[in-house]
Formats: C-alpha cells, structure tokens, sequence
C-alpha cells in the first residue's frame, strides 16, 4: 500500500484553502485521503483518526483549522506521525488567532506549523518529508524547485524586455 | 450530594494560578475537586473527564491553560455543563496566545472566558452560575459584592484622612 | 414565571448580530428580552437594568458592545447574576478593543466573554447555565451538540463521494 | 470657590502613578481632591461622582485605570465636564487593554486620552484646559514649557562638555 | 471676538472624517477655523500655526493626522492651549500607528486623544473643555446628552413593539 | 557611467507598488535598474546581485518583499551599498510580517527600512543617499520639497474660499 | 551511515535554547551536528549548508534564529530537506519578529514552525519524521508519549493526595 | 572639513542606546557630532538643527527617539540630508510605538528606520551611506564584514572543539 498524506480541515468551509494541498499532492504524485474533523464538533470522530490514519498507511498529516483551532494539535497529542498545522485566516483576527492557537504547543506535542491560508505549503512540506525516504518524490520536489527558479527568471526577462510599463499593462489584462 | 466545582488545569505549573479559584470556592462554602488533565499530554483522561464530571455531580467545570490551550474548548465539547476558560499568562506572548485560543471557540461550542490568569473570578463565575439556583450562594454573592464594595471604601477615607503621600508611604511599608 | 435571558446591546447596529442568540434561544424554547441600553448614552437606563432583570425572572444576561465596551462589565458590577459578554467587531480595531475591554476585567468582576460577534456561542452558553438546573434544557443541549455532530459526519459523506472538486462546485452554487 | 481637578482612581493600587498628577497640580498650584472610585466595586459611588464634583467646583476630572478600564469612559458619559483618562499599564497586556477601553469610546462620549502611565500629562493637560480661561495657570504653563526647554539645553551643554562617556558615567553614578 | 476652535488636518485626504467636527460644532454653534498643516510638508506653516492660533482667539486646537501623525503632538509642543488629537485610520495598520503616534508623547507635553477616526469626539470633548467657562455651550452639552439618551430609548421603544425581526428590516430598508 | 539605483522584488505581485520607486527615480533624473529577484524562488540570481549591482554601477539597493520578507536583509547581507526595504502589504497580516522581517536586523546588517508599501519614499531616500555627493539632485530634492509644501499651501487656500463642505464635493466628483 | 538531524543556529547566543534540541535528539537515541551558521554574517557559509547536509547525511535540517530571523526560511530555499524553524524570543518583540519572519514563508517553500523557544518539540518533530521509516524511532516515540502521559497521571495522584497547598509548598522548596 | 555623522536623540535617556553608534563610528574613523535636540521640549532648537547640520558638514542624520517618536520624522521634513531613525524601546510598548510613529511616514518625507534600540546598525548605514563616495570607508565596511564572518567561523569552531556542553559553560563562565 503507498504512503499516503491525510488531509483534515475542521469545516468545509476550510475547503476552498486546503483544496490547493490536494492540488499540490496529484502534482507530486502522492496519494491523500481529505477529510472534514471537527475537534469541537465531532470530538469522538478526531479522537478516532489516528486509528484511522495508521489502517490508510497515512504518514504524514495536513490538519487545516481557523479561530480557536485545536485540530492540529489534538491530533498530533494523540499520535506518533508527523502533524502540518494550516492556521485558516479568520474574520475578525485574521489567523493570528489561529496561528497562535497552532503553533504555540506545548513541550512534548509539537505541530509543524505553516504560513497563514498556507495550505499548498503544507502539502510541499509533507512532500519533503516523504521524500526522506522516497528518491521519486525526492526527484519530483528537485524539479519543482529548479521550475520554480525557471518562472522567475522568465518573469525577469520578460520584465527587461517590456519595460515596467507594458509588463504592468500586461498583468492587469491576463487578470 | 452537593453540586460542585470541577477545577482542572494543563500543568502543574498553572497551580499557583488555579489555586485562586479554589480559595474563593472554599470561601463561597463551594464544593470543588482540583485536578491536573493535559489536553496533549493526557488526551485520554481528558477525553473521559465529563464521565467522572457527571459522576461528581459536577455542575460547573474552570479549565485553565497556556499557550495553544486547548483543554478548556476540549472538555466544552464533550458536555453540556457551561466552561469557564482561563487564559494563562505566557512567557513569549503574555498570555495573547492563551486568550485567543480559549475565547475564539467556534460556532456551537461557547468556553465562558474571563481575563488572563483570572483564576479568581473564574471562580466568582462558577458561583454566580450556580446561584441562578442557589439562594444560599446567592446571598453570599451579595456579601461579597457589598464587602467589596465597602473596602474600596474604607480604602477612601483612609486616603483622605491621610493625604496621598502618607497613604502611600504604609503602602510601601505592609507590602 | 420561566426562567427568562435578559439580551442587551449597546447600539442598534449591534442588532444584526445580537439576533443570532435570538435565534437560537427560539431554538431552544427558551423565553428572552431584548433591549438596548447603552452604557455611555443611557447610563441611568443601564444602572437601573438590574432591578428590571430581578422583576422578569431574568437569571442569566447576554451583553453585546464594541469598542470601549463598557455595558457587560459594568452590568456584570450591578448583578449577582452570570453576565455574558459578546464582543462586537469594531472597523478599525476588529473588535480587539471589544474583546480586551470585555474580558480584562479586575478580581471580583467576571464577565463570561465568548468570541468577537459570537451572540450565537452566549446564547448558547447561557442555555447551559440555565441547563445546570433545567433537564428539558439539558436534554434540548444534547441533541444540538448530536446534530451538530451529525451535520459534519454528512458532510464528510458527501465530501468522500463527491470528491473535493464536486464538493466545492456545489458550495460555490449554493452561496 | 477655587477651580477643582478631581483625581479619582480605580483601585489604591493605581496610586503610585497618580500621584504624580498631584504632584504637578501642587507646583502648578492648583486646587485638586483626589479619591479611590472603582466602576466596578463601587459603581453607586462612581454614578454619583458627577454630583460631588459639581459641589467640589471641580472643572477638570482625570481618571486612572488599568485593565478593562471602565472609569474614564464611565464618569464621562454622566457629566459635562471634561475627563481625561490615564491608561494603567497592566500586568499581562502592559496596558494595551486599558489604552483601548479608554480611547475608543463612541460617538458622543470622549474622553481625553494620554499616555499609558500618562498621569503627569494629565495634570499638564487639565491645567492646559484651566488655563484656557486663567491667566495665572496660563503664565505658569509657559514658565514650565521654557524650563522644559532650558534643562534640555542645560543637559546637551553638559553633553558637549564632558564628552559621551564622562556624561554616560555620571548618569550611572546619580542613579 | 469670539472663542474659537482651530482644526488641523495633515492632509485634506483627512477632511472627510475631520468634517464631523465642524458638523458638531456648528451644532453647537462654537466658531471655528478648518486648515490643512502637514508637519511633514509644510514644517514651517506648522511651526507658525500657534500665533495664527493665538491671533484668531483660538481656545483649543484639534489636530486630526495618520501614520507616523506628529502633526498633533508637534503643534502641542509649540502652545500652552489643549491639543486634541485625532488618530485616522490608515490603508495597513488600521490607526494602530496614529493612535501610538498621538497618545504616547513624552512627559511634558500631552495631547488629548480620541478614538481613530473619532473627529466627532473631538469636537464634543472641545466644547466640554470652552464649556468649563462658558454657560451657554454647558447648557447646550446637557441638552445634547439629553438627547443622546432619549433617541437611544426611542430606538428601544421601537424595537419592543415592532420586535426584532422587523426593526432589522426596517434598519435594513432605510440604509 | 552614471551611478544608478538597483530596484528588486520578490515577486511580479510586488510591481504594482514597486513601480512608484521607477516613476520617483524618473522624476528626479536618477538611472535605475529594476529586476525581480526572488530570495526563496531564485537563491542563486539573489546570490550574485551584489557583483552585478558593482558591474551597473549601483550605488543604492530599493528592495520590496512581502511576508517572510527575506530579500532586502540577505542582499544587504552580501553588499557594503546601502539596502533599503521596502514591506509589501499582506493579505492576512496587512504587512506587519514583512515590516518586522525586514527592520529587526541582527547587529552589524542593517536594512534601510521605509513604511509599509513605501516604494515611493524609498526612491526618495535613494535621491537624498545619491544627494549627499550630487549637487543636481540635491537640487531637486530641495525643488521636491518646496513643491510639496506649495501643493499643500494650494489646497489649504481653495479650502478656505470654498469652505469644507465644496471641497468636499469636488474631491469626491475629482476621485 | 546513520540518518542525522542538523542542528543550526544564527548565533551562540541561541545556544542555550537550541541545547534542548540536543538533549532530545541524545534522549531518541538519534545522530545530529550542531552549527553556528549565520544568514546576515556567513552567508556563504549558510549557502553551501546543503552540500554539507547531503554529505552528512542529514535527513532533517533544525534551524534556531531570532529577530529578522532569514536562516530557516533561507536553507529551505536551498535544500528539498524539510526543514524545522525555532522563533528565538526576542528582547523587545518577545520572538513575534521570529515567528513572522520563519513561518509566513511564501508559496514553494515550506518552513515547519514550532512555538517560540521551542526546541525540544523541533526535535520531537525531527523524531517524528524520521519515524515515518524508521520502527526504532517509532517505539521511542510512543513509549515517550506514554512516558509523558504517566509523569501528568503521578502528578495528578500527588495532587490529589497532598491537597493543592501542600502540592504547592513542595513545588516552592524543590524549585 | 570632513564630511560628518550627526547623531542626535530625545532625551539624555537615550544616551545608553545612542552611545552605540558613536562607538561604531569611532571604529570606522568617521567624523560625528551628538546632541539631545528634543522635538517636543525644545522644539526650536529641532526646528533649526538642519542648518547647523549643514554648517557642520553633516551628510547623514541619526535621529534616536522613543514613544510618540517625532523627532527623526521632522528633522527629516527639514532637509534633503538622509535621516536614519531609532526607535526606541519604551516601557509600555515595548517600542512597537517608536517604531510606528518613525517608519509609518506618509509620502515624500523618508525616514530610514533600523530595528528597535539598533543605533549600532544606524551608524552602520550611515557608514554604507558615506562610502557610496568614500573608498576609504567602503575598504572599512569591507573589512567589517569580512570579520563578522570570521568571528562567527571561530565560534563555530570553538563549538566543534568543545562539544556544545562545555561551550555553554565557558558563556556563562565568561558572563
């Protein structure tokens, strides 16, 4: 059975963010299994997905959450595998509450906590920590790096050659 | 059996904090059992906290916690008894951290927070909470307000009669 | 005479939030008064709610405020009664004003402070003190923690059938 | 009947830092009373503050407090007079909480806001207000701003003088 | 001549929120000058502006600016009449910065701070301070609270008889 | 060869801002070179930026980044010429990640910083860095300000024949 | 060759935080170097970190930095190894630059964040990783969390034993 | 006459923090005046320092300053010169005020801001500002960088040496 990623948000309306770790994820090639848990609301369901998560090979876990976001660090209390915290951007404190909320663990717990809405980092993250212990994704992640240089270095060229002017004009049209 | 107080906390090292509440309890003639439940460390015990709530006829629970803490949106959403959340102070972030993640619960999950190591009105919550049925505590609330009260006001005339630099000076000597 | 929720708010344009504990109060069966009395307009009004609360059987308050919101705390100083604090969102602050001026209350003061414009989470809360000696209430509180359980474990169902994509899809539509 | 600056504070606890408004109300020699009155542990005696002041032809009213710091904003929305509310550092959110719950009053009700630990500017400001109409206090006003400047001048001449270091050394031995 | 306020603003990009102090002050039929002083583009205006100030019979001084706003704390430092301070809100930091820019001046030299974007406070906390010597205004300030008070109970009366649901549609019509 | 200003950006995103520095720079006659230079997309371009600033003859570095705003320190880290930083707005933190990126440099590497999205102010600390051994453009720096200062004197002299409530409407047909 | 942890820090006064990583990692049983590298004052040292990395072979880069800390979010960009921040508290920010600065790294390169000052869960975290292939690190893992688990159960049964101020006597002698 | 560093600062206060950059001055061979020049106690001493600037051949401005930090800001809209800017750290605001009130200034008046109590590195930047037309200088800042690399790569050394134990015992031996 391949390793997978398994990917938690405490709502659905968390999907729209943590849809870009699955994107991500089919670009690499890595199996995933996304899931709505609700460690306020479905308490008994958070508190089972390790069990879960050790049945599905899942090695490494996305868990997206916003305000008082206690996903993250509930499920990584109660297991052995690598947590990647999301803080979702919230309405009224814009995801400090939720990145404080994430990465303020205490000793002993703690949760591998990415940018604010950051979810496509997350899945990067989780590709890199496969990737320890797996040349293709390795492999993968190396590519994605050097194409990622590529598209600045294009972008620059373009900028030379346009002028600021025209590359401006330009981005406000592709909009 | 008498309706009591469940105290708990994350660590040992909040007990200077939580002690207040239990002060004021003893001194309200308030029934309470104390105890340590780490939402990360402890997850089990803290999942099973409610049983032994009910079981103690435990009316009201006072959670305290740092940092990411969790515990006390834990336990609210595992029963119907009414929370009360303290944000304990932190090292880096003074209890910011704290406060955010106890009070920005989501939808469906109220914790009833009071201020940053508020453990002793936590305490006056519980009793005022528990005197919406209680005319015994009820009358002992209006004690304690006018004992308040009449404090501050001794307090005043103490100043008066003074003038501020004597006052101040005593000060300085009782402390 | 029931038990009664005394729901004040400091502006009428607190309202369209304040509504929700309406809402779920309704919900609950719960019987309610909603007034506005503003600390720093109608100081008279507000120092005298007290007694209009003892008169309607009110046991529990809910107070919503923003900015230098002084209505829950300075209600909360007049009542043995538990007063529960709904900070408002405020334009330029985001409701951190309300929150802090709400929460950071001296010993001897609490006001149960819920998240910025969660009237939702107070009535909510309130339900639960009320709970502490109402089994009707107690049991209506179970089953809208089970629903509220329920709603999420559906969504994941149809999350797992539909797949992510799909899922989105849907909810773009029926926004 | 002299013009009055009534000083009133939240808890005897605030009264180190107060004192220094009376300190600078005495070299200005203005006529000042000064009082403990909590909002929220003697809220008659602060609804009926407004009364005294009016018997004490107090003018000007400077009101200190920490924390939710509901006295200022309080005591300004139950009198004509103008009140100038210092913010108390606190222990945990260094008086950030006592800034918000003073400055941002609504529309209608202001308070004149000064520094956290402001009380010296606030007498400064209460005499600047006095003076509007009081030649005398308005002379001393313009005596204390040219001191103001000569000790600065004094000090940059001692500067030059003695050079950084020998400057730097005599602040360390008259400390 | 008459007693007059002066209102400055650091740019006329202010004048939008600075005209609710000439609306409420108009209202109270106090005489004013309205000007536009940059403490940073026009230093040398700004440094003249107290004589204008003292030429024009100018009591008190409002001094609306955002960011990095000296414009209030400069003027300050240059007169003995009370400077209110007006912080505007700001594209990034919400007033953040004006509020600390105009508030924490050093011992000395205080500014009299309203709430961001708190023009109309201002105005209301002018006429206090005109008002400490001048019957006519006091009256009209008593009236004004007055009035505050019964709109606010008006509004409540309206909301008991239409009930809530219909109040919001109407508050919902009328915007 | 001309000494010339080398603009950089982390992102094309950041041009929108970025370009006020260009028009700025054109103004004043200064060569400029604009390039987009990311610090974690392009490591190695961002590497060797200091030797080609030295073959263009750049005498001043303006770089702009939002976020973990690492490209304004790590090429002043790399260079002797003066690096100033521009803080891009961000989406969830409005720029207060990036300002604190970029200003709290260790001892010994420092960042000239400006206000967030301040692009426009950093081409104009370029022009005073360039001025301190140019007459011609100290020239204009001194034309700059005098046209700034008579700009505002302009508009405080419409506002006054118009009076404040026209102003207001020709700003708003003007928008 | 043994599977490492690198442990790097910005400067040796990091040191006595990042020497919990060290005590952990000794703790697992598992391999690790220490370095001082410094973004700001070697960063050509800091770019070639990588190579030595691969040569070591490190599996896991731990990178400590405080302020405008640029190390852990620059070696990300350098290296397809995950890499884990540690935000150093700070004298005037209290480590919120830290935290900024290492976790709102933009897309494509993921910087897995812990709590301010936290080294011990960078280890823990480094374990975990290395776990997801590696049984030995796995069985240490969880007889850790069981570990942790006991020590909060034994506490708990002191507590309950000695009563809460006997508990607290003993925690003030043996600190 | 040499071309010189005027470093200036709000209040003797400063002078520990200040003195900083003298030293580093001092190291680099440059010429500097320092002086207390308080934008709000003596404003007209502030408002004519540029000229004396220029009489003294100042190139480059550095401007110390905390709380309500006004004086960089106008010094800089008083003259062409670079301004640098220090934000002081202050008791309350931990000099997030200083910061804001220098680094948020509006258009066309730069302030070049360094980090919070950073005056070693606003002397620093002076020294980059100066060589952009100095080679003497330029070799200087040259060699300091070279030896702020060196003195990290023998610490790091040390470090391997003497294992990570005994270089902790040797810091605090050396405290």
């Amino acid at each position: 059975m391949d390793n997978k990623v398994g990917i938690i948000m405490g709502s659905d309306s968390d999907l729209p963010i943590m849809k870009e770790a699955c994107d991500v994820l089919e670009e690499f090639g890595i199996s995933y299994e996304i899931d709505i848990v609700s460690a306020h609301r479905t308490p008994n369901k958070m508190f089972n997905y390790y069990k879960r998560a050790l049945d599905s090979n899942i090695k490494v876990i996305i868990a997206g959450a916003g305000g008082a976001a206690h996903l993250p660090g509930m499920v990584a209390s109660l297991t052995d595998l690598p947590v990647i915290g999301v803080p979702i951007k919230t309405k009224s404190l814009n995801g400090i509450d939720s990145l404080y909320s994430i990465v303020q663990m205490p000793k002993g717990v703690p949760v591998a906590t990415v940018a604010i809405n950051g979810s496509e980092n997350a899945a990067i993250l989780a590709a890199k920590i496969l990737a320890t212990n797996d040349k293709n994704i390795l492999n993968k992640l190396t590519e994605f790096r050097s194409n990622q240089n590529d598209q600045v270095i294009k972008k620059s060229e373009q900028l030379q050659k346009q002028g600021y002017q025209n590359y401006l004009e330009r981005m406000r049209i592709s909009d």
